[in-house]
């Protein structure tokens, strides 16, 4: 079973390649493309936060895990399978960020801290709904707490 | 520009029609199909929660929203652009929620209230990370809060 998509836009950012840390205060813009229009976007600053779905294009297929690994192969953390880490060599490349929605020009929408590079083909813009996160106490192992301390440095 | 995927598993429900509300409670198995194996879910259990990106198969595509439209058709809310809003006949048909891990039994991964039904495919799965989640105050509008209301009643 195939299931195709478009790109419903493209990031427009000042990172050019891929990079793991650091995403803190970058301000990115995705441009939509036709079909969509101003109304798309309509309402969408009453909103705090978005998710961004976008394609990561630049990890060629041959990269992709299946399996377990060590997140970023760092053998201090224990191997994680590919669906209980975000890794980005994975299936279907779906990248996934909660962005601070800073402003909507026309059929630009800029945000803080979307960790896609320029040129990614973006998917799907979601607003923030508090009652979609976690409900319930949250609890996830050490080593992920490690490897995000510097994500948005 | 199209992007082709392939379903890393399928959802096991009971509900099999489309439905808006009343997603409280429900368990539901997601079925990896191969190359994935029980190394994919390696470790995690560790996680509370994950994410879930879905294809909404049975959304055709002849019913997708490319503008704005008040959502569910309620004329009392405002029209809001399609990625203002987290209705599914959108582009690319990609469905996404937060949902309470259960158990892995094998290739099958049990997880608590997935607001997709029996069959669907599944494109990724994601542990939760709570750094990933919303930085700073979260603000929505108040139409937002009255659709959720009896969403996970």
């Amino acid at each position: 079973m195939n299931i195709e998509m478009q790109p419903i836009g493209y990031v427009r950012s000042e990172v050019q390649r891929e990079a793991d840390d650091c995403w803190a205060g970058l301000v990115v813009a995705i441009e939509l493309v036709a079909p969509f229009t101003v109304e798309s976007l309509a309402g969408l600053t009453d909103f705090s936060h978005v998710e961004i779905l976008f394609f990561l294009d630049r990890v060629a297929p041959e990269r992709i895990h299946t399996g377990a690994r060590h997140p970023r192969g760092c053998a201090n953390w224990p191997a994680a399978g590919i669906f209980a880490q975000r890794g980005r060599e994975r299936p279907n490349r779906i990248g996934l960020s909660v962005c601070r929605v800073v402003a909507v020009e026309g059929t630009r929408l800029l945000v803080a801290e979307l960790d896609a590079i320029d040129g990614s083909p973006v998917l799907d813009i979601k607003p923030w709904m508090a009652e979609f996160g976690p409900r319930g106490e949250v609890r996830q192992p050490e080593w992920s707490r490690e490897l995000m301390a510097s994500y948005w440095s």
